[in-house]
């Protein structure tokens, strides 16, 4: 697979099962209504999985702007590669919450609650503050990069080998993410993943969905710029202790 | 084993586990009644484990005539072994949805609701809706499909060698399930395999259950054909882009 | 570790986590209480988790009669070293109970419910009926040893070289028993272990609880014999068609 | 990374998802609010993943007093690191536990509830009582040290050469932490750690919150003493039977 198309599969499938828990959790009259949050934090740590499964061995799954340029600022991915991967993940994002927008859409219809439609697509802070909302997306973000830096692949010892985990191998950032959303995702909803944010955020002002209210763009910056800076701490504090 | 003894056996333990948290959250008067759907689906996954855990040396653990029609696809799968194969998966997923019935049959002579004691056995739209649920079972069953499609074994790196990872091959798929079941089953039920619904609805049509419903026979294809045409989708486009 | 040691140690940490978690959810005053179905069959997953970790290297890590007894039948474990297998368990299993009462002491005080104290200790059916109950145990247990006598080891594949997991090799067991108390636990309360029931319902008529009721003991054989009918059948069918 | 730094860092980033999710599951208005013990006991259980999985290659990744010094003990590890190693715990720890406050700075500011409010940061009993807290702390830490003494490494087992699992690796102390967490954390809430608890507390005294209670100092000793003599013992009975 093309890194490119890689990049766009993977991110789609983590939009649509990570959009997906949000509409089934949220939404009138599905199977998983107000199921809560170990469903919605368990299903996007899934939803990582699924997507680094996928993508891994093509692009080594960055699916994340915040990703991609944290990982170029530890020198480990190229700058020149930086812009196509992110456009790439916004696509991706912005293919899989529109199909699941499709897929609920008799949901989105008995639903009355215009926030509610727009928490499908993208994230609402509980408290909207701009220094303590970027403050959560950044910590949020610095923890899932900083983790990603330091994973480590299974050897043989005596020799140094390194062995390969195939698809084991996406468990660690499956389980980072787990905690993260458990923990830190009760302020702002854990974004830390600008094109998770934004690409449904465009759809959502796009789609032609029944009686939708407004797309909330004077928040929409905090979940692209947190999370980029919380990759580059991570990046810049990596390079410093390693 | 057999090849087909091992998709019976393991298509038997997926539905006998799968049939059987039905039954412990919906039917009255059990341990887990009302525990909700991070229990349905945390079950669900390790269903699939189990039965992936004892088919997959065997017969490689299709235990889905959607996995062995998109494998077939994808030119991973002989032909002339799908129909054995799917005749195995659905007698397993037949005895495997009776014993639940058999071991639960106090908690079905206690519920008078005519749906859940249905629903034990097959899947109930959220809301009926042919093209609606059509689609859910595609876009389930693709992710399915389209991940197995990628997983990757473990491997000495410098030598490419190969390694079986044994019973832990089976958490990529188990962990895929979970994420499909939490995010995409909110619609439909996720069958996401036709043995799995066709298989226990032919046995609530045909058992001795006291009391009961119609088999919603009008319903019946939708998580037939939805889960045969997303695995097609994802085997095709498997192959166009790998 | 003594294999007698590490059976006894095992089953230990099985069943002090095991009617650990009980306490934790039914007792009053806890900070568990009344968290559910998903907290106990969660809970037993990693204590099973925990106690094969340990004893594995050093007994194979039964912790089960009907593991031993199935073993036996199977011809991969010494009838001689059965007896002395299950009353290490046995002890193991009583120890366990006895210090998650003592650690839970002020909880069982302020508790009125005495079929509350007792569930702490051993199981107690949904619905009573002698056959289904029975039955219940027997389907339970039957998917337990099944599933182990199929588990495999990782290899590394071109040369067929074994390859021990190390703890990573109890994951499996523990994610058969989170499946089997998910699905089939909610008519009996899944003992599926002569051991778990029998060790703390002697513990429960011997220790100076306050204010206790009867010990059930006429339910107490079907938790015994349940469990070795279907660990002998996995047992049996696993030689019929491997 | 120096040992010291990947102590504190594997600490800091242990209590920022620790405390974070009880920040997140009992403070006014997150997310998460009453999200109960399975999002607390799951979140733990990666915080410590994610702690072990930064720490480990660097310092073995005790992330824990107790953990030192039962290893001190059991003569795997030097006495004279240990008083660094738990300073560092304890930064990490302070730092940790800090900035969960800070991110929930809003949230903090609509919670009325004193005890909340010293709950994020550390440990309350459910039943205040001297003796049996202190049994809770010291079985609770006995179960954690003991089983991570008797972690396995995977080996190729003809030639008994090991395998680093990497990342992997730290998944066995996360089941195990998670495991104590849901059974044996229904009395204190598990602090098991002497730095989890007296960290905290002491940020919690130092900190401008802002309409805070008392600190509860009467009660600090409990989750620093148990877990000490807790590890102790397992390292003891480790020594004696192994």
């Amino acid at each position: 697979m093309q890194p490119l198309i890689a990049e766009f599969m993977g991110t789609f499938l983590l939009m649509l099962l990570g959009c997906g828990v949000v509409a089934n959790v949220i939404l009138e009259g599905t199977k998983g209504q107000n199921s809560g949050w170990i469903v919605i934090t368990t299903a996007w740590a899934f939803a990582v999985y699924v997507g680094v499964v996928v993508a891994a061995p093509y692009s080594g799954a960055h699916l994340n702007p915040a990703v991609s340029i944290g990982l170029a600022v530890a020198g480990l991915f190229s700058w020149a590669d930086v812009l196509p991967y992110i456009l790439a993940q916004l696509l991706g994002a912005m293919a899989g919450s529109s199909l699941v927008w499709l897929m609920h859409r008799n949901h989105f219809e008995i639903t009355e609650d215009k926030s509610i439609k727009l928490a499908v697509f993208c994230t609402i802070p509980a408290i909207r503050n701009t220094r303590y909302n970027l403050l959560s997306e950044i910590v949020g973000t610095f923890v899932l990069i900083f983790a990603v830096l330091f994973f480590t692949d299974a050897t043989i010892t005596s020799t140094d080998t390194l062995i390969g985990l195939g698809s084991l191998g996406a468990i660690p950032v499956a389980f980072t993410v787990w905690g993260i959303g458990l923990s830190l995702g009760g302020t702002t909803g854990y974004a830390i993943n600008p094109a998770r944010d934004l690409g449904p955020r465009i759809m959502h002002a796009v789609l032609p969905i029944k009686d939708k209210g407004k797309s909330d763009w004077s928040y929409s910056w905090i979940p692209v710029v947190g999370p980029v800076i919380g990759g580059t701490i991570a990046a810049l504090l990596a390079l410093l202790i390693s």
